[in-house]
């Protein structure tokens, strides 16, 4: 274990929150917000820190191995998570450090679950801080420090494995620093892009800013709250929009930008996606159509519905508790699909699930031809074994995580319906579950050590397990 | 595909089930009720069917290739189950052919799920054979078939593999026909154990001789509105511990019986739900305490409980329903994790659960250690990379079949907890769930559609799903 160069790493990654906490000061400047003293004593902290962290661990050597990247992402995200809900602390508009660190897990995790019952009366300030955090953790605090900063580790694709969702981490180009650079350029674009669209609308410009921070990241923190529901229709299906753009790999957008479209039309991730979203909202909306007036309307509401659901955003324009059984379910199984994989959405992601279904298909075959072993593939390449079994380990571990999770909160009083929804919204960042932690109510009613275990959940989900469970094993710690 | 060892295959198994519904027919004669008719008319029904497919498709070949296996196993079940259902509709006491048809499915595949509403008015024919379809379902009417007529096919591990539960069908002895007799020689003799046992009690004979079926095949079926409840503690206890007797795998009594309880101590499955049982019960017992006067009365409530929900069997002796969110929790995830494999018990069985638990053990260290790769062992026996691969398929088609059954009944208006429980409930094989369905409540609310489903569910949970589906595959049919 180099433990000077996982130092020197989290140190980094200290420093470039500081920088990023420069932001919401700015905009508690433009307001004129005495929240501006809560970012000020933020930066000096975390500036200490990772000045001290970064100038006291020397490292002998740059080499991270995949172990290093696993502790390096955990107490990084950890730290930031950390440091992150002191604002809301400071300035006293979440007074309770678990609730603003619930809050700042739930924000760079993407899952917009929330404590708060009154948005619309906090400052400017801590709520561009709080859909910021989601714009950071949307592509990954990490990636993003690889991007900027040049050189600080050799093997840095080994972070970014442990930090970017998915089951393969497509490199785009040969460095992993340039892949970062080429994510982070288009994650900036296409947010300008929406901030644009948005403003075309008519939305105020620090309402767009803070809901495509809320889209890009597919985290779901709103500033009202009826969250999108009083927004024109044009700025829904904006969102609509890019919600779905959000949860599609980004490799595809580099692959359009190269003008490589056969390469495009072969993803099957896509295919499967694009068809998964089509007949969510076509079954939703022939269910729903009884209690809306108009065609259009139905289909706005059924699309952002599951728009929101499937890219594990969590913004809502309408309360789907009151759907009928059949779009919840529908909804409800979407969350634990997600989007795709290398997207900024959670949940298992769909390259997961078509791998899974074809690992399937190859039992039943063999089970009637049991000499025959075929390979599987993906976009015409041959999946090798042992990232199947990787995958079929994650679904495994992925369920005991989500059944062990419900089984620790089940003691709070709200029943299964809750109880469930909220740990499968929170494990697969979503946000919003049905019942009690549904579209209209919030996570504030649950106990603190409730909170604790949920903000680990967003981790777990976020980081897809592994990470976070070899990152705090302390055997990992020993020195070589 | 050789479908006429086909036909003359499921020939036999009707044949065998006209024989064993001469026990009911017996009863009705001891009690004098008029469904003996029913049961006459439906023996000559049986008898007709099966002389008709024996005499017309004499096999050219006795051999049994593995499709064979799935296409025999699927449409027995169907056909035994559409039979077994007859009864129920020509007495009258069960009018409509679905809820009948639920109610036989509940029986052989030894769910206990029932749509009666009030079981204490049917006749004692009606429910000796309600409760006698567990007895015959839990360890399979094929193994049955196999066990007393003389070498109907060569291969006949084919179709053991696909009626036994569990991961891997252990040959106690070279032959397969050899090996079915060993095991219902054990299961024969327990049953006797358990009813002298219950008669000790001071239970009637009536009430021991459907009460053990019940148990012996995990099923649950009662012939009192409280269930077991209304019995002496004696009585609870001797079925708690029966219930979990017969979660276990039968080769353990069979190792036990050739004196080798040295592999009997090895059994890592065995320890595992040994384990299981005594946390699950630590934590209720402590969980409940408060709202029962004494120390014993508690504890048998508990254990009966968590035997019940683990064994699948579906019993009950209080209503859990209204048991603490945390107690109810760990009897749902019970409910998934099931007995053992190679016993009478549903669920995803221990020993696939130990396998999924140690594949991902295995995933952790190959993503610290990228290049060791080990093989995983079961009592010292190395697991081969193909059944490894066999199980994590399996959970993943479980966990898909399960979630695509509850948005296929979803529509029905008893909301998540009622629908979702009962979808695990029937799947699993345990019988009742939660909410509407729950140990006081019944199946009968829903629509037939839903019936159906859910018959289909329970046939798939205990089928272990691969069988049915390959079975009803019309591509098998096609002649080589």
């Amino acid at each position: 274990m180099n433990r000077r160069m996982v130092l020197n790493t989290v140190g980094h990654i200290i420093l470039a929150e500081a920088a990023l906490l420069l932001l919401p000061a700015i905009v508690s400047v433009i307001y004129m917000e005495k929240c501006l003293w809560a970012f000020l004593i933020t930066i000096g902290i975390a500036l200490s820190l990772g000045l001290l962290l970064k100038f006291t661990t020397k490292p002998d050597s740059k080499v991270i191995y995949a172990k290093e990247g696993f502790v390096i992402v955990t107490y990084a995200w950890l730290l930031m998570s950390a440091i992150g809900a002191l604002p809301f602390v400071i300035s006293g508009e979440i007074p309770h450090f678990i609730d603003a660190f619930f809050e700042t897990v739930s924000g760079f995790t993407t899952t917009g679950a929330s404590i708060l019952t009154d948005v619309e009366s906090m400052s400017h300030g801590i709520l561009f801080w709080r859909s910021f955090t989601h714009w950071i953790g949307g592509m990954g605090v990490i990636v993003f420090v690889m991007a900027i900063i040049p050189n600080i580790t050799d093997r840095s694709m080994n972070i970014m494995k442990a930090e970017v969702p998915g089951p393969t981490v497509g490199k785009l180009v040969p460095k992993a620093r340039d892949t970062a650079k080429i994510l982070y350029l288009i994650y900036i674009a296409l947010t300008l892009v929406m901030i644009v669209m948005l403003l075309f609308g008519g939305m105020p410009l620090f309402d767009s800013i803070v809901h495509t921070f809320g889209t890009a990241g597919t985290g779901g923190f709103g500033i009202k709250s009826t969250s999108i529901g009083g927004y024109t229709p044009y700025c829904q299906w904006v969102i609509t929009v890019f919600m779905l753009v959000f949860s599609v790999n980004f490799n595809i957008y580099y692959l359009v930008l190269l003008g490589k479209f056969k390469s495009v039309l072969k993803s099957t991730e896509l295919w499967f996606f694009i068809g998964l979203v089509i007949i969510s909202i076509a079954v939703i909306t022939t269910n729903i159509r009884v209690s809306y007036t108009t065609f259009e309307e139905t289909l706005r509401y059924s699309s952002f519905q599951v728009a929101t659901i499937i890219s594990t955003t969590g913004y809502a324009t309408t309360n789907f508790n009151t759907w009928p059984g059949l779009s919840k379910a529908i909804l409800f199984m979407l969350m634990f699909i997600g989007g795709c994989a290398g997207s900024t959405a959670g949940g298992l992601k769909n390259a997961r699930v078509v791998m899974l279904l074809k690992t399937i298909h190859r039992e039943l075959k063999r089970m009637v031809h049991p000499r025959s072993v075929r390979a599987i593939s993906m976009e015409d390449k041959r999946v090798d074994e042992q990232t199947l079994s990787g995958v079929t380990s994650y679904f495994a571990i992925y369920a005991i995580c989500i059944m062990g999770i419900f089984v620790i909160i089940s003691f709070e009083p709200f029943g299964i319906e809750t109880n469930l929804s909220a740990t499968v919204a929170c494990f697969n960042n979503v946000g919003p579950g049905f019942g009690a932690v549904g579209p209209n109510g919030s996570y504030a009613e649950y106990t603190y050590f409730t909170k604790v275990v949920l903000s680990l959940a967003m981790l777990l989900g976020r980081l897809e397990i592994f990470p976070l469970i070899l990152g705090i094993n302390p055997t990992l710690w020993k020195k070589r």
